[in-house]
């Protein structure tokens, strides 16, 4: 008999080489018929592998991320047997899952695949799916694994089985399929009811650019075909909110080849959406006490050496700037931090002066791989609603809260209304790992687990996922796809105070060190508006839109109202543009909507004679005639719905 | 007989070996008294050099800059014949005038000289000065030249000495003293009437510094005693108005060893300050039609190299930028341009949408070399209040009247009063050394001059002082001290379209070349900060201070009057300060005085009762108890005064 241990805590008995399915059939027979994949003592399993020893066992289902990377890894052995079969002589390489589906790389030889090859090869895989076949895993030896791929003349297999130890080489079979597999299957190949590929693309073996250009075939899969349609229909709407499109169609922003990738410019429209972002934040960061400083872009190495930046980023990222000379190297600063310790440190401070919080809207450079570069959410210079706050270890408590109203603020003033916190603390059985004082981590901990619980956050608690310099709290916001974005993270740092030596004259006339808060609500404001054209598809809040409305008039004969409308809407502080292009108001209308302006203003004869304007909301249509006075009332209360006091 | 060309352009017959003396004679007695310099054919020449030859004769006083420099550089022989008559074996090396004096490098061996000497050289100096003793230059052969130094020890004049040339060596006597060199004095020793060594310092013969050590020794001199006075009292003026001692005092910036010199860290009050100055530009120019950008802080080498930069910053600046990998160079942006061009050419234009005009607070770094750093005013980043205007040939008549407008606004908001502007044209003469037709650049010429008058600007023209690539027009600027600053350049680009291949469709349909304009009202933030910081002590126009008001409390017993002061003011948009520290009223004046907070409001029982604040205006004193209300408009009536409407 062996004692197994599940996730609840509770122990059974069952008997030697029990199969994680029999455990679940004892669970209920709801479970068995769903649980796809298992874990065991922390190793991957078959829900078939029978259990020899003691241990704890996780059973997963769709429902389970570990459950959906199994379903897919699965599905791409399907794709593998069907590619065999419809492409003879095909070479796989590796085939493995990935955040939503999978890939496998192949070698196609004189053959090619694209896009109108898929309704076959999807088709293929159904096929084979229906036919329920078990997933078989076997031990093989090295010389068994070696010549089964040499009689097929895959080299690629034999490179990979080359470099695996004899005795740990394992194949799965299903139906007349082999692959070699380290596990981790579901239960047969049934369970797969909708398949879809997704692309085709080019990858070289091994991610070498000097080696074999492979084949790289991209599918998703699911256990309902009603998920397959929910996913596609997601992946349209993503599509269609790509701020990559939608900033070049509301010329937000640009990229230069000859600037350099990953360094975006920012057109009219953009700049004075960042501005505009930037001033809310700086209004609210006022009111909280911050004071903006400004620093330089770069630093000598030694200020990142002692720092420690240097340590994490130097060698990976961009290299030192030497000077003509060569005798001095400074470094494009990938953080604000040790700029703003400095300002710190140019004079002393008492603890009545304190906390100190010092922001800035400091941009960043952080050297990416061109491959890893993504429009705005993954770029090499961004910049950073950066601030830090110096504070005794008494004020941490109070600080921390008000660091989280201000994100709080944030995320309510642009329509993030979903989001859950995860509060990171250290690992209690490893004390050594950490810096600080234990005193000074329980006060850290206690106060954010306080904050957190005062403030009503849903958040979870992670033991030992803190950094070695102090605890943290970061918010997990979901966009309007349900897609998740980690925004606004909250640091406590022990150990850059005690590297740049900071401190303050405490009230008993000693010198102690303060305790530094990292935080940025945003993160970087390149990201945060990539999340926000994704979240909002371009509309953004009305306190925050490019334009707020647009003067359409019908004919050339109202210019003179449509400017006289613009100068009551500027006087009333309402963002206008004047549209008096000689076109038909059905065209400025179709180019306003596609601008996302949230209010079209149409004048005509009527309303220059009663001094009104004839309201179209964007995405809704019409919504009457009012006097620029009831718009500008209309426009101030939404404003004042989304954009809160602080 | 030889005919001499004097700078009104008359031509006057004399005797050959007439002498620049003779001819100021032939003019006026006052004249002849007066000149102390003279240049011929573009030669500097002794007053006593005969001439032999037709040719243009310019002759300089002391008030022609020219003059002082010949004043300054005779002094320094003087001096020179003291420090030998002082210090016997001192090695003379070399003694030039500078913008403000002159030194003298000199070795003096086992002997040194500090401060408390100066009394007794500038004895010494005066009393050879007054023996009238005539400075007479003589030529001498390379051979007799090096026996004389050689017979002194003198390695240094020797080593000169041979890098020279047979045939154009010279020596100049007066006195009992020799030197080296190559003419340019004033008639006598006796016209220097006043002398003052400000300084001495260490420094390295050739500035090598493996070379020896030397002793450099500052002086300067005057031809009259009141002038000298005039000049220390300047320079004790200056001294408080030091921006580096003022922006330490008022906590507007400061730098830090690890951060790396020359790059300044802006603390709360110096970021507020900038951040003002910005608010301010930025409303202006929007009024003007100006959109704003943001671009990344480097670029490609390739950028750079397409744009010239790398060939004018790329060896001496900041070297490029490398990836882990090494495939990719990055440089920091010397310039904004290049990026604004890219940002231009992101789309293609019609020209009915000319003129774009782009800004950008855009920060750039140049390499300077350490010894040359000084404070705001030269630094290795700084923030330009950039701008480049992309118009069509038609447009730059007008658009550059409005960058004028803009200019003399920004001049006048700040307290820029004096200042005199200078149009550099091309060399007629040389029309291949510049780029772009000649009907464009007479356009854009005429567009200047045309601008300048219109605008009634008090300026000069320079022939042949164009750029390559374009004419501009500089302002110079006088500031409280009599000093002059370049401020605010407008230049004219017809280089950068080209090699960005920069173009718009015009009303043929066909493509053509926009022309760009490049400006910066204040050049950088940071200098401009510096030089308004000397022009005002400190003491900004009141729209600009940091606090504009501090309310200073009898005792802590008003605290809350104190508050409620605070907060009618903040309603009025004033910025303003509580000093509520347990001090004496007369502390808390002077402290204020010191930070030159514009108005200090006293307030203590009787204020409390009446709701009044007793008001005292910085540098004046007490100006009586007024209201709030009274209050707040005495300050905007003051604002409006200096901040004009744009």
């Amino acid at each position: 008999m062996i004692k197994i241990t599940l996730p609840d805590g509770s122990v059974k008995e069952f008997e030697k080489n029990t199969t994680p399915m029999d455990v679940a059939k004892s669970i209920s027979e709801g479970l068995a018929r769903n649980v796809i994949s298992a874990n065991f003592n922390g190793t991957k399993v078959e829900t078939v592998t029978p259990l020899t020893t003691d241990g704890s066992l996780i059973l997963y289902t769709w429902n389970d991320d570990e459950g959906k990377q199994s379903f897919w890894h699965s599905t791409s052995h399907i794709m593998a047997q069907a590619l065999e079969e419809l492409y003879p002589g095909v070479k796989l390489t590796i085939g493995p899952s990935i955040d939503n589906g999978f890939y496998y790389d192949v070698d196609l030889g004189e053959q090619s695949i694209s896009e109108k090859d898929f309704p076959t090869i999807e088709a293929k895989m159904l096929e084979i799916a229906r036919g329920k076949h078990d997933y078989k895993m076997r031990a093989v030896t090295k010389t068994e694994a070696l010549d089964f791929y040499k009689k097929q003349g895959n080299e690629f297999k034999v490179e990979l089985i080359e470099n695996l130890e004899d005795g740990t080489i394992t194949f799965c079979d299903h139906d007349t399929f082999t692959d070699l597999c380290r596990g981790g299957h579901i239960p047969n190949t049934g369970i797969v009811k909708a398949v879809k590929l997704l692309s085709v693309a080019g990858a070289y073996w091994r991610g070498d650019e000097n080696k074999p250009q492979l084949t790289r075939i991209y599918g998703i899969s699911f256990p309902k075909q009603k998920e397959l349609k929910e996913y596609l229909e997601l992946l349209e709407e993503a599509k269609k909110r790509d701020h990559r499109k939608l900033g070049k169609e509301l010329e937000l922003f640009t990229f230069s080849q000859k600037v350099g990738q990953g360094l975006p410019l920012w057109l009219p429209k953009g700049a004075a959406l960042r501005e505009r972002l930037e001033n809310f934040l700086k209004k609210a960061q006022k009111k909280a006490g911050y004071e903006q400083v400004v620093s330089p872009h770069i630093g000598q190495k030694e200020l990142y050496v002692t720092s420690g930046h240097y340590a994490k980023y130097g060698e990976d990222s961009f290299q030192p700037i030497r000077t003509p000379k060569m005798d001095e190297e400074f470094l494009l600063k990938p953080m604000n931090c040790p700029h703003h310790c400095e300002i710190y440190n140019s004079r002393p401070w008492s603890y009545k002066e304190l906390p100190k919080r010092y922001a800035e809207f400091g941009t960043v450079y952080r050297y990416e791989q061109s491959g890893e570069l993504h429009g705005l959410t993954r770029v090499r210079g961004f910049t950073q609603d950066d601030a830090h706050i110096f504070c005794t270890p008494d004020q941490l408590d109070e600080e921390f809260k008000k660091v989280i109203d201000l994100v709080l603020y944030v995320f309510g003033s642009l329509g993030f209304e979903n989001f859950t916190a995860q509060v990171s603390l250290r690992d209690p059985d490893n004390p050594e790992k950490y810096i600080g004082s234990d005193e000074n981590w329980e006060k850290a901990e206690t106060a954010i687990i306080n904050a957190a619980n005062e403030k009503e956050l849903n958040y979870v608690i992670e033991t030992g996922e803190a950094a070695f310099y102090g605890p943290k709290l970061d918010f997990m916001v979901k966009d309007a796809l349900g897609r998740s974005w980690q925004l606004g993270t909250i640091q406590v740092d022990y150990n850059l105070p005690e590297r740049f030596d900071l401190n303050y004259k405490g009230s008993d006339d000693k010198l102690h060190r303060p305790v530094m808060i990292h935080r940025a609500p945003f993160g970087s404001l390149e990201r945060f508006i990539a999340i926000l054209l994704e979240h909002t598809a371009g509309n953004f809040p009305l306190w925050l839109m490019p334009e707020q409305a647009i003067i359409l008039s019908i004919s050339e004969k109202y210019e003179k109202y449509a400017e006289k409308v613009l100068n009551l809407l500027e006087n009333a502080e309402i963002r206008a543009l004047v549209d008096n292009r000689n076109e038909t108001i059905g065209k400025k209308i179709r180019d306003a909507e596609m601008q996302k302006t949230p209010y079209m203003l149409i004048i005509g004869e009527q309303e220059e004679k009663d001094g009104t304007v004839s309201v179209r909301k964007h995405g809704e249509g019409d919504i009457g005639t009012i006097t620029i006075n009831e718009f500008s009332d209309l426009i101030n209360s939404e404003i004042n719905r989304t954009l809160k006091k602080f």
